[in-house]
C-alpha cells in the first residue's frame, strides 16, 4: 500500500515538476536543460510524499500541495547538484546517472543548482500555491529557515569540516540533523502550513519530521556500509573512503540500526492524534529503516 | 549630493546587513564568515541605493526598506561569488580583495553563495520586512524572477558559452539584460512593491531600471577597455582576455560610450513623473556613465 502510494504520488510529482520548470529555450537552454537533468525522472520522492500526505490530513486542493512538493524536490535536487561537485563531495554517479556536473560541465552544474533553488521559492510565492499570501510567505520563510546556514547549507560545512576528523555522535546528530533533517522536518510541516492548521497539529508533525528525518540518515549510513551500488544507484563506501565520520563508524551497524529503528517509532508516536488518515505516514516511517536501496 | 547620499546608504545598508547576517557559530561557523566577508564591506551599494531612494518616494519605513535593500545585495554578493569561482569567470580579486573562493576555499565559497541566496528570500519573506504578506510574497516573486534561469542565471550561462563566440550586439543586449540588468530593475521596482504604488508607477520605476541597467553594463565594459586594476578594484581587460564579446568589442568604445549616454537620459525621463524626490535617482543615472570607477 506504502509502496504503490509512493509510485503514485512520484508519478504526479514527476508531471508537476515538468510543468513548473522552464521550456530550454534561448541562449541559457542549456542551463534549463541541467537543472530539469538534475531534478526530473528519479529519486523515491519521499519528501513530495511527506508534502502530498501531510496536506491531505488537512484538506488542502491536491494541485496547490504538488506545487509545494515540486518545490522542496527542487531544493533537494539543488542542493544533491551542488553536493556532487567535485569540489564538494566529488561524486560522478547520482541516481544511477552520471552527475550534473559529469552530464554537462562544472559551471552549468553550478548555475543549474543556482536556479533550481530561485525556482523553489519561486513556485512557493506564486499564487496558485495558495490563495492566502499569509501561507505562501510562511512558506518561503520555512523552507529557507531549513535549507540556509543554519540548516542544510551549514550541515553540508560541518559535513566538509569533519572529513578526517573523530566527531561526536552528538556532533554527528547536530550534522545531519541539519545537512537532511530540516528540509524533511520542514516536509511534514508544510501540510500543515498550507492547511492553516493550529500550533499543535504544526508541531507534532514537525516532530515526526524530525524524527523521521533522523531515523532516515542512520538508515542511510547503514546502507552506505552494507548496501551495494547496484542497490541503490550511487557511489558506496564513499563516507568511509573519504574518511567521514557516520554513525555507523560511531557506534557500529547494529547500534545504528537499532537507533534507527527506536526513531521510527518515535516518529510514529507524533501521528497518534490524526488516527487513521496518517497510516501511510506510519508506514513510511517503518519503511525508512526497513528499506534496502 | 549624490556621492554623500550614496555614502550614507552605503553606511546605512553596511549596517542592517551586519544585523542580518548570521553570528559565526558552531561547526558551520567557516561558512557565516565566509558569507559575511563576501556581503559586508565593500561595493558601490548602487542596488541598495536604487531600493531605498524608490521606496522613499512613497514614504515607506526606511527599516523596512533597509532590509530589502540589503536581501538585492546578498543576492548580488551570491552571485559574485559563484561568478568568481575557478569553473566559472575565474576571477582572483574582487572589490579589491580576494575572492571568496581564494580567501577560503571553493567548497566554502559554493555553500555561502548559496546561503547568501537563501538568507535573501529569507529576509523579504519575514514579517519585519513588510506588515502586507501580499507584499512580502510580491517582493520573494519579482527577485525569484529577476535573478533565476530566466534572468541573473540565464544571463551568466549565456555569458559562458559565449566565450570565444562572435555575438551580435542584440545578442549581447540580451545576455547583459538577464546578467544584470534584472536584478537592477527589480531594485528600482522594489520601492513601489514596498510602497504598494499603483501599476502605473510601478512600471515608469521598471523602464528606469532597465535602462539604468543597460547604461549601467555598457559603462562598465568600457571601463573594463580603459580602466586600470587600481581604479576599479578588480582584474581589468579580462573579457577581452577571455575572448567575451561586450558591447565594445561589437561597438568600440566611442559608439559604446554614447550609446550608455542615450540610455542614462532616456532612464532619467522615466522619473518626470516623480519631480523633485526623484532628483538622486536622476542624478544616479548620470553618474553611472561619467563614474572612473
Amino acid at each position: 500500500m506504502l509502496q504503490a502510494a509512493l509510485r503514485r504520488i512520484a508519478g504526479e510529482i514527476e508531471t508537476t515538476l515538468d510543468r513548473l520548470m522552464p521550456v530550454p529555450d534561448g541562449g541559457e537552454a542549456r542551463l534549463v536543460e541541467a537543472m530539469r537533468y538534475a531534478t526530473l525522472g528519479g529519486g523515491k520522492r519521499m519528501r513530495a510524499f511527506l508534502v502530498m500526505e501531510t496536506a491531505a490530513l488537512f484538506g488542502v486542493d491536491r494541485t496547490c500541495a504538488a506545487r509545494v512538493a515540486a518545490s522542496v524536490e527542487m531544493l533537494h535536487a539543488y542542493s544533491l547538484v551542488h553536493d556532487d561537485l567535485p569540489a564538494m563531495d566529488n561524486d560522478d554517479l547520482r541516481r544511477g546517472k552520471p552527475s550534473t556536473h559529469k552530464a554537462f560541465d562544472e559551471a552549468t552544474a553550478i548555475l543549474a543548482g543556482d536556479a533550481l533553488q530561485t525556482r523553489a521559492f519561486e513556485v512557493l510565492a506564486e499564487t496558485d500555491t495558495h490563495s492566502n499570501p499569509e501561507a505562501r510567505a510562511e512558506l518561503v520563510l520555512a523552507l529557507a529557515h531549513a535549507s540556509g546556514a543554519r540548516g542544510m547549507c551549514g550541515g553540508q560545512m560541518i559535513d566538509m569540516l569533519g572529513e578526517g576528523k573523530t566527531l561526536t555522535a552528538e556532533e554527528i546528530g547536530r550534522l545531519q540533523a541539519l545537512k537532511t533533517g530540516r528540509l524533511i522536518q520542514f516536509s511534514a510541516e508544510a501540510g500543515a502550513i498550507l492547511g492553516r492548521a493550529p500550533a499543535h497539529q504544526r508541531h507534532l508533525l514537525a516532530g515526526y519530521g524530525r524524527d523521521l528525518g533522523t531515523a532516515f540518515q542512520i538508515a542511510d549510513d547503514v546502507l552506505d556500509t552494507v548496501g551495494t551500488e547496484a542497490e541503490i544507484g550511487k557511489t558506496v563506501g564513499k563516507d568511509a573512503a573519504s574518511g567521514k565520520a557516520t554513525m555507523v563508524s560511531v557506534l557500529g551497524v547494529e547500534r545504528a540500526r537499532a537507533q534507527a529503528e527506536m526513531l521510527a517509532k518515535q516518529a510514529a508516536a507524533h501521528l497518534d492524534h490524526f488516527g487513521e488518515p496518517a497510516a501511510l505516514l506510519r508506514q513510511l516511517a517503518d519503511f525508512v529503516v526497513s528499506r534496502r536501496s
